[in-house]
């Protein structure tokens, strides 16, 4: 089939790949419509690697999938032949430890889309577990349901912060983590938002997006802002989205007494901590990897009209032009957000 | 000064009375604005008595209150005469043991507003420690302010529930205290609410609230939809907010694996309690009583229109029909949700 | 192979069974050493019913076992040959979507030795998967490992209770379970179990078993004896392992404010439950089916010496006299607890 | 009244004192009988200070207390002259933010005795308020009694880290602190401790205290022994209790996927803080300061046995010795842990 292979670093191609799945009793084959792009894809072209994780060979790219099911295993029940879907990237060993517990994400034999050496699905078809397969709501489209994966990240921090109705909540960062942090921050039950940046077209996006307050760094003071709405008392929440390890180091300064920190951003060495600042709060400090059990509740909100993620999709391509829309999303407009890819 | 004094069992008199009130070093003065009246009040009202609580002098009523701070105590730092205020009508005893562990509301010396003996608050002003008394964001109204009495209900049942993203809700009950709930289930994260009633224009406003779908239990039957809606599985949670015995008993018909339920409603006397039903899905049973640390967390979602209450305030009297606005709320319209009256 | 067969309702036969097993690339084959007999085994033999689940064929009888590995399929890696094991009985479908929350006992499709269709172990070897084989301490007999399976209840749910550090526990019930429960809730952290029951001799036993203060119910009042030893307060958790309907509708008399209620027993019907009573101590009631995750750790607890369970093992018999063990449970001496066969 | 005084930082002087202290109708009047030498007191002894506590004027020292009850205000009722009792330290602000939500440990207004200017309790008496002073049981001694302090520390980390029966816990560090966390992990429900040190007596001692495994990092890889006794695994909570920055940094190296972190000790500077390894493990970080609501906790666990701190008191002294007492506190014996003073 026609897929967007990542040859080698920094060399992609819109080609014929040979890659036979067999539909097991328990699978869905799914005919893939929209693909985001993702950080991941962007750092797989530009560098060839993550960490430790090394494409070796060609590889399809693209893991923010929405699409339409074609075939059903027997055993499946709750699918059927036509439903629009959304899938999780990630296949664990359903007999692990950590999969027993619930922890599917940090199962360390974990199968996730784009990682070398599995790959992606920017091609016209995929066969997957329906059991990480999910219907998309009618009112949602399936770019919308594309970009549940990403939004997935947000909704399981703010699930494990484990928001009180009414909390105010810090974000560090305006990319597309820290946005969909806020959002899935609101729709936890947070009262107000306070995000950061430098980016002043990022932070006048997310302005629009709800009750999220910007904040410039670069030009104001985080602390002296929450400590002015909170009176003096500090944020119950603070998400720390940028990977960046200053960020990093300041989630203490802004937080309340017995309030929680979440690290989803994910810098690239040890950061300075300061423990004394925390132990004065007895700060609950969390920290997420992916996610579990969120698709389905991120699908439920769309539904429902609580949770909006349009204003995210910034740029759609046609499969046809998928390199055109990595070169793009390599250097994108300021505005910019998500870039998709429509099959 | 001038006051709404329950006289005895079916005696309201609006009429002088001799109340002196000193302000202590921690205290305000509040100049009450707003009054909503409250099943309690009017039961009071009625029958003179809430089981042990009983009416033997003379007693103001009302507790469900918002005004302006008009004097500060030399300890307040957080309020300043002329702020907009709400507050709790009741004060613990700050040393007792379940006030020290977090659970004011459970102190068996608390001293409530409009509960015999204890006088309320139609009446110009009253002195009540600053500690439960909240400052109310522009935003909001003071006939809103007053609602968040009975929103605390709601907001503290959503809370103890600890509501996860993306929960699906049951309700049952669509009077006031159900209402608030849905509202709240929604605010603290739920993508959709299912409530009951037989009253069909309360379901009728109800569905006006937000992403709730009414279910009048008279010729629907709530598994059915329960089921279709959660592919069988069930709600995440069940609130329990009509008091009914019958429906306290069927809160587990419609429960997922692993769910929550709140006791919101007092029904009369003992329900049958399904011990096996409830295990077979590992039930979690949660039950609330009044409310604590909620009212700034209402406050602050109704400031940032996270929630609106303002729909459920369907009439409001003049402090001088005080008398006439009780014996409407009697016996109200069907459409009817909260009297409140303006001092 | 020879094992214990309940032909129907009253008639067992030792008797050779043709039941034949292949070893799955994740299972294991035990030599199956020790059984004990559990209420439900004597339930069956005596009414050949559960509830909904009838025997109605010959059907092996047992489910506390353990044994020593005979053979590991080729995915096996935490056992091998020679190893002394215990094995959970139920075998989930590691797809369903209770097992992938965590919550694998909640699965509708779990397969339970001897609950009919399935059979029991009181047969020389039984096929299972590793994954719920657990590897028995070298301090511990396999007469104690072979009584992890009803001890796991109690862990469960003294687990579910969430137990603080010092809490004073109430069990209601001297059987084998509240025996356990008040064992689980010691060695989760309780500083003191008072356990009630009628039968004296249930009562003596526990005495010598810890911190443990019985109960006689006959001639004590509880709820005098539990607020003498608290000061009024109340008991932090209650555990309800009678299944008498009295004792689970007197659980909130002893509870203190913000307490917990764990139901284990499962009562014949619906009981007369006090809402009102639970709301006012704003009581967090759990419920449990069964046990998930807890083996090891019994294990663990019993290998350290942190827990005994020695003392709960009453009686032994041979293998070949497997039926007169059973019919001896049937009406055992008012000091036995667990009768175990030894193959 | 004699008192043991630091007059500035190097000079102890034991003196009359002049200390007026009035019994509030909440407070009682203690006539101390022991009092256990803290390192805060020593650093104070050698340093006159703490960060931003300076020793500006002569203090008395001492805060870990039991002694007998002498005089009781109007309003106490638990307690009665004669009552054997300890004492937490701290007396928050009753109407603190922090202490309404029970946190009161985190208010900022606490007065905590023997740091300036508060005075200690080196002092045949002291008032106190009745709602911090806690009846000690009959097999408790008031050595004993005087050690909660310290373990009330280890306590809090314990209960914090909301320990699950089984759990595997490994504390860094073995010193008092160390020690006392150790013992209340036990306690909590852990089936055993692994403890680490490069000072030998200290780990011999600890083996000495139950199912702990010391292990001195001198000579063992701490990851090793982790991953041989827990198949690879890891451990379910790592208590940091050494203060040491290179110990903080490595608390992920032996922690399970899901597993809990607590920092007790608390380092001179930022540390070094891998938030990647966090993420792969999704790690829980709680941070304790002093504790809350504990010290009934401790007493419950030492009346009944379940927990004995009798070991940890390796020397005692005369209320006349107590500069002695100091001086041999600043460098004791290496198998010294808890130095008391007897008034």
């Amino acid at each position: 089939m026609k897929a967007l292979v990542l040859e080698r670093q920094d060399i992609l191609s819109l080609r014929d790949f040979d890659i036979a799945e067999t539909l097991g009793p328990d699978d869905v084959r799914i005919a893939i419509k929209t693909v985001g792009i993702c950080g991941s894809d962007l750092h797989y072209y530009t560098h060839g690697r993550i960490g430790p994780f090394v494409v070796e060979a060609p590889m399809i790219l693209g893991h923010e999938a929405a699409g339409v099911v074609a075939e059903t295993g027997p055993n499946v029940t709750h699918l059927a032949v036509g439903d629009r879907v959304c899938m999780e990237p990630g296949i664990p060993n359903p007999l692990g430890r950590a999969t027993q517990l619930g922890l599917y994400n940090l199962d360390p034999d974990v199968r996730f889309w784009a990682t070398p050496p599995i790959h992606g699905v920017l091609r016209p078809s995929v066969v997957h577990p329906a059991q990480f397969t999910f219907k998309v709501p009618d009112a949602v489209s399936l770019g919308e349901a594309a970009l549940v994966e990403p939004l997935a990240v947000g909704m399981h921090a703010a699930t494990k912060a484990r928001v009180k109705p009414g909390d105010v909540a810090v974000v560090l960062g305006a990319g597309t983590i820290g946005l969909v942090t806020a959002l899935s921050a609101l729709a936890a039950g947070c009262s107000r938002v306070f995000i950061t940046d430098v980016a002043q077209p990022k932070l006048d996006l997310a302005a629009t997006l709800g009750a999220i307050t910007p904040v410039n760094i670069a030009n104001e003071s985080l602390p002296e802002i929450i400590a002015a709405a909170t009176d003096g008392w500090g944020a119950d929440l603070v998400f720390e989205a940028s990977g960046n390890a200053r960020a990093a180091a300041s989630v203490f300064e802004t937080l309340c007494p017995g309030g929680c920190v979440v690290y989803i951003g994910m810098p690239g060495g040890p950061i300075p901590y300061d423990v004394v600042a925390a132990q004065i709060k007895e700060a609950r400090v969390e920290h997420v990897f992916r996610y579990a059990h969120v698709f389905p509740r991120c699908l439920a909100l769309m539904g429902s009209g609580q949770l909006n993620v349009k204003p995210l999709i910034t740029e759609t391509y046609a499969f046809a032009d998928s390199i055109a829309a990595f070169d793009y999303a390599k250097a994108p407009a300021p505005t910019s957000v998500k870039v998709q890819i429509e099959i």
